[in-house]
């Protein structure tokens, strides 16, 4: 089975919008490299399960999936479910970036195994801030398993 | 039952000179208030638990644990299952913090739950520099579950 080339940043993101906010932001904090952006739910589950048009060739787990909770086709918390219930895959760490800061949708997150829940500042500069350190921690001050790659 | 006062961050690590070094890093990223250090891995699950000492005034859950993974009595390892295995308490983010960088040490700490996995840097400044990113992260940019107060 060959490998296509992984991303080291997996975004699932439906809102165009907010994907541009952010891959604008990892782009000015020099992160721009190595995300790939998916922003539908199924092609997601897909490309961390390799199946589906990843089937025939499975791309390298991510060091770290940022994740939206409302998207097309399959939920986010599906998506977290599905990763975290899976042995090969658990390690991967899974941070939630949404809009919603309702209660449910944070403790249903943490209760599913999410590594870390962040809401969407509204503002742009802190939107852009908040990108750059969440890369600064999850890509360089985590250590991701060495398994990730398998 | 009463509650006493809560940690916002739970430190626990029984060597007093890498516990020494975080206070000092926690001070200076003004991130002292709050921490709660205890160097014994009984007494940190009594905490965690209200048991023991804590049972008749058990301490509100922190909002985020620091944990070391070699301790005294109970190890890192078994304090990260019970709080992961624990449905009331398994929402509060678990960052290992370990001189440890061993894959056998990484693999079973994602696989146990473990939100983070650090290794401690050896050069101080550095060591400073990761818990003041740390701080700035867990307690600034992550969204702790409201029932971590319950």
């Amino acid at each position: 089975m060959t490998q296509t080339q992984g991303a080291t940043v997996l975004f699932i993101e439906d809102s165009d919008e907010d994907a541009d906010l952010a891959l604008r932001s990892f782009r000015k904090h020099g992160l721009k490299q190595g995300v790939k952006w998916i922003d539908d739910g199924q092609e997601a589950l897909d490309y961390l399960l390799g199946e589906g048009k990843y089937a025939s060739s499975p791309p390298p787990l991510p060091k770290v999936i940022l994740l939206d909770l409302k998207l097309p086709k399959v939920g986010g918390l599906e998506i977290l479910e599905r990763i975290k219930a899976d042995a090969r895959r658990k390690h991967v760490p899974v941070i939630v970036l949404t809009s919603s800061n309702q209660t449910v949708d944070v403790e249903r997150a943490y209760q599913s195994g999410a590594n870390s829940y962040i809401v969407k500042p509204v503002d742009y500069t802190k939107f852009s801030d908040v990108i750059g350190q969440l890369g600064i921690y999850w890509l360089g001050v985590n250590v991701a398993n060495d398994t990730s790659n398998l």
